[in-house]
């Protein structure tokens, strides 16, 4: 879908939402539409006119990327600029209430001149993001396959008295040479008691000598986001490890296969934790199953307990069970997925086999 | 300075705003606070008690690194944490209004029983941190140090068709290798023309053959940002593009040296401004002087033009006009400073000769 098709499809939600216009501030929805990606810029959105303004540092470079709508090189930055153009308008302008600060708003309300009926609105833009369009999945797909091409060099970075660091870097190296803007989040590399540690980003730790080490990382490729995990283990794996990682890959496991168009993403969340309830694990999974995935490392929809979103083909989600042992050591397994017709796709292509190394 | 002795001197901020609590949510104050370096969490502050929430991610790295706190984890999340904890308070929340979005202020709202007031307050945090103290300094300048070690190598990987991707990844990786725990923002390589772009991240283009190099990047080393830019020349520096880089470079000393205690920004950036414009170039210099930096890569103050902050010793600043002339190429020179009893010291060290290559 191009970008002139995106502004179009937004145009019935301002109906809905009784709009005459909307402001679009958040930048990952303004690079959907109109494919602008630098950092600073507005896009103004109504039935008849759609108009971008940027500041000065963007005037190039949005000349050369913004489809659909017309740029404006705004003087006093791209709000005053927006304000200016709606300074005759009477009506309402919706802007995007979880983007907004309240701050902003107060300014907002300061720059825009009294007919102006200002609005807050949540997730119009992200509504339309929830499902990926063909362009989108090219280019997700692309992003994954670049993340799980990094693994096994990752992997073989580890040796003896390495830091977390510097396996990151390592990761992180490669994946700016196969063509990344950059990492969709900081780089976790978890070992031993830190793999326990639901979010232990790299520390400058020596890994330890035994013990599991978690690595999640992702990569941006184009502006869109990969995210994966695989736990691996340094040393023989013991049996209680290596039953511990079999219950989380068999929660992975069935939470993926509870993918299917029509299903809450609670219950894909919920297929996840029976199985760690089973062995008694459950209490130890301590974070939800999973999260949207595209233009930003957290989408919607959240696969969490009791939330009643319904899948649908196209929607990108991560399957991300996990068990932590507090001051002992952690496991988590994570693939991206796309909802198919009939269930869904698992786009990681990287192996779940325990390695030991 | 010590965590507990940046709680206690937020204390006369609470009752001058007359607030019996502040709910903390951004980040980095958080961190400059209590010392959390996680995602998740809010801090409450009140004259009597100071308590942290987060959820359980983060309870154990909590644990481990908060100080002067209270540490919850609390099962719906931090601020239904935060919420409870109000319950049966009476009196005045302060909010953080320019980090607090709209929609997450509705759900402030909700979640807090009625006898509770919210209120939004700007720049409580942001104005402790703007002044650094001794310990921030130390880091500040580790962080510079480590940024500037990376020029060297950075402009010894320039080598025919290159690609700007290629030069920013020997800079990350270096980075990661001296221990940064990432960029403090999207690393700029901008070659031949694109260095007419004033915020051109690297591309997939390979090196231009001939013209200018913008190398802006920096480093976050324990959580301290650096920042720097330097423009070098492939192939012989043209008469006139030597030109243009002595006026920047007279630019930068001009305002660097506007830099002393009881000094407005605004007066720093003036002085940028008025070396350029005596030759004819100050039309091409599109955005402002600098920016404070600290925990975050932009911070208050703005050194923009008619910015009256008063500047005060112990402040982090960069310093960096640049002239951009479309189509054909830009120049662009920075460095950090802090503001020193009489003037300021220039903490980044890396020569600003012009190289050529």
């Amino acid at each position: 879908m191009d970008h002139v098709s995106r502004l179009k499809a937004l145009l019935p939600a301002l109906s809905k939402h009784n709009l005459d216009a909307l402001l679009v501030t958040h930048m990952p929805n303004v690079r959907y539409l109109c494919g602008f990606t630098g950092s600073s810029g507005v896009l103004v959105v109504t039935p008849r006119s759609v108009t971008f303004f940027t500041d000065g540092r963007y005037s190039e470079q949005a000349t050369q990327q913004v489809k659909g709508a017309k740029v404006v090189t705004a003087k006093g930055g791209p709000v005053a600029g927006a304000a200016k153009l709606l300074t005759s308008f009477r009506g309402t302008v919706g802007f995007e209430g979880d983007h907004t600060t309240v701050s902003a708003r107060q300014s907002f309300q300061e720059l825009f001149s009294k007919p102006v009926r200002l609005k807050a609105v949540r997730g119009i833009v992200e509504n339309l993001r929830l499902v990926k369009d063909d362009e989108e999945l090219v280019q997700i797909r692309a992003a994954v396959n670049l993340g799980s091409e990094l693994f096994r060099p990752a992997i073989e970075a580890i040796r003896p008295e390495i830091r977390e660091s510097q396996v990151a870097a390592e990761i992180e190296y490669l994946a700016r040479r196969g063509g990344a803007e950059k990492m969709s989040f900081e780089t976790i590399v978890a070992s031993g008691q830190r793999s326990a540690l639901p979010h232990g980003v790299a520390s400058d730790n020596r890994l330890a000598a035994k013990g599991f080490v978690i690595l999640d990382y992702g990569v941006i490729l184009h502006g869109y986001c990969s995210d994966m995990t695989r736990t691996v283990h340094v040393g023989r794996v013991p049996l209680r490890a290596r039953q511990i990682y079999r219950s989380v890959l068999q929660a992975q496991e069935a939470a993926t296969a509870a993918v299917a168009p029509g299903v809450e993403v609670g219950k894909v969340d919920a297929a996840a934790r029976s199985v760690l309830r089973k062995v008694k694990l459950d209490r130890y999974f301590t974070h939800s199953t999973g999260h949207g995935v595209g233009l930003e490392i957290h989408e919607q929809p959240r696969v969490a307990r009791g939330q009643t979103e319904v899948l649908r083909p196209g929607m990108v989600i991560t399957i991300e069970p996990g068990v932590y042992l507090p001051g002992s050591g952690g496991v988590r397994i994570e693939d991206m997925v796309v909802v198919t017709e009939r269930g869904c796709e698992i786009l990681t292509p990287t192996t779940k086999e325990l390695i030991e190394i």
